[in-house]
């Protein structure tokens, strides 16, 4: 069998929240991590690490950690449905509920990966514009990117969480992460339990792009 | 010919700064913004928009823009590598000269994506933490290495830079990006120049990840 083309990939790899809690293999989570590896960062400074939680105990602390979020995050999330109809509604319903069941069952997965960085290894070049900072994303979720395509490369489900990082005091405490470490991502990964890899929601390039100045269509 | 494989493409994907003006395709261009939209945002929001620029002049006044924290950055990073020595400090230099080649010649590479996002469409997680947020990235920067993982499908060398985040003011202007929608990376494509992909310089994946807490090792 050969590996799984790159467009095929990428064009597949929708979140997938509902997994098998079926081991996996210490040579797949390697890989997973070297994909990660490959991405790109500011100098090639590469200023994150990954924590692979498989310890059960663990795996139940974030878990709970992440209700918190999840039930003010819900609340909003079920309003915003509320005022929806139709498709539209029926799609968002699904959504939300294969991410609640995430949060009650991220402890089942065999594997949460927990990314974190260091602010003093980054050249933040938008630090002094007045609005959000993002670009010390620019050398961290490349790599959650690498990671997220491997899995589906792999054949195993996951999605990019960051709901944990409104708890990482205590997430830093649960796992240890030294100052000035903090965290970015946490992505459960295992066995697709229902409908796995498929088709991607998304609006086409047109929706997307301008060539050359904003506004102006692309294609 | 079949499409590159997962692992072939995002083992070779390095930095590609020197490049052939020839034109790039339109159904490449499209092939590569496609790509982008693939990847994953918070909420599916999609918060991001690209703007491949092709015309020259605008092409000159990024890199005109470019210079000015460039020669900053290149003071800095000469200094950096006057203190090295032997392979580390020769491979420092050839990364050196590469970029400075890219800094003065970028608005020779036929198209330079501008990706712009909206703060206003994030749910940014890390806002409340004592340290610079990083989670607004999570929405754009999987897109940004989707599009670079895709260039080097299609052959083509490119390279993620945000030192124009920066002049983000005149580049706002330049390419009448209108209010909240800022900028967060800068990605010259285009045929590679020279050498062009192939192995990568990285830490191993034995550095890079930890078993349960952080310091404890994965393998």
């Amino acid at each position: 069998m050969g590996e799984i083309g790159l467009y095929e990939a990428m064009s597949s790899c929708r979140a997938v929240r509902r997994h098998r809690s079926d081991e996996i293999p210490d040579e797949v989570v390697r890989r997973l991590v070297e994909a990660a590896t490959w991405a790109p960062t500011g100098a090639n400074n590469q200023p994150w690490r990954v924590i692979a939680v498989r310890d059960a105990e663990l795996k139940q602390g974030l878990q709970e950690l992440y209700l918190g979020p999840w039930n003010a995050y819900e609340q909003s999330a079920r309003r915003a449905i509320d005022g929806l109809e139709g498709e539209s509604r029926a799609s968002q319903e699904r959504g939300l509920a294969a991410a609640t069941h995430l949060a009650h069952h991220m402890h089942r997965s065999p594997v949460i990966f927990v990314f974190c960085f260091n602010p003093e290894r980054m050249a933040i070049t938008d630090a002094e514009q007045p609005r959000p900072s993002v670009v010390g994303g620019g050398s961290v979720y490349p790599a959650v990117q690498n990671l997220l395509l491997a899995a589906r490369g792999e054949g195993l489900g996951c999605v990019l969480t960051t709901l944990l990082c409104m708890k990482e005091p205590e997430v830093r405490a649960l796992l240890e992460i030294p100052e000035p470490w903090a965290t970015c991502a946490f992505v459960p990964v295992g066995v697709p339990a229902s409908r796995g890899h498929g088709p991607l929601s998304r609006r086409p390039p047109e929706k997307m792009a301008f060539l050359d100045r904003w506004g102006a269509p692309l294609f």
